[in-house]
């Protein structure tokens, strides 16, 4: 089937860099980042305000690409489960969605709130969350 | 810099064939269409049931990688603007993000409502849209 190539436009900084450390979900204590988008991504980047929700999407580079069910959070006490009814990290295209709080903008670099990637964790997209135009 | 092979789950199944007859939105008047998951991906649907809502993720396999702004909703009247503060299809990256109500499942093919996805679109994930568990 055919393959179509992910080219990330940016990269996570963050104080996490242990899976284990990090938390489950944002909610649970995920720290500030930086997302570091590639210098020709700026006018990608135009219009990003501080004060407003934005979806990230990741690359989960560090996931196993061959999971296609789980135990939910990792507790063996549960059902095995579909990945695909599930936020696990492990499945065929791990693809990470992450609503984050803007705080700065500082030209190719944004610091958010409430991101639970780990460090060095390629970006691949930004969204508005509300915003119905496109 | 690094490069990630997206390696498609399944296509969509749509009577929509035509770019300039597809709502820019699913509240504008999406129709009814199939998610056709490879067989192998079995697995990875166990629990999706009709009645809920799930995130659908798809490759914009006919979107334009190179543009970086554009005028929202295509208006040239209205200034251009970065596309990570849009959800125009034309991106890096053109991951589509949709939230669809499961109608029907029917071993991996699986009935939705609301999807403004081209027929042939190439499916990358599906997520659950609450459940907080992972």
């Amino acid at each position: 089937m055919t393959e179509y190539p992910l080219r990330p436009v940016g990269r996570v900084e963050s104080p996490l860099t242990d899976l284990s450390a990090a938390p489950r979900q944002p909610d649970e204590g995920a720290p500030e980042a930086w997302l570091v988008f590639d210098e020709r991504c700026l006018p990608a980047l135009d219009g990003v305000r501080p004060g407003t929700d934005m979806l990230l999407l990741t690359w989960l580079d560090r996931a196993d690409r061959d999971t296609l069910a789980v135990h939910p959070r990792g507790d063996a006490a549960r059902p095995l489960t579909g990945v695909f009814t599930t936020r696990a990290p492990d499945r065929p295209n791990p693809v990470g969605l992450h609503t984050v709080h803007v705080l700065e903008v500082a030209g190719a670099r944004v610091r958010v709130r409430n991101l639970e990637a780990l460090d060095a964790t390629p970006i691949i997209d930004m969204k508005p969350l509300l915003t119905p135009d496109r």
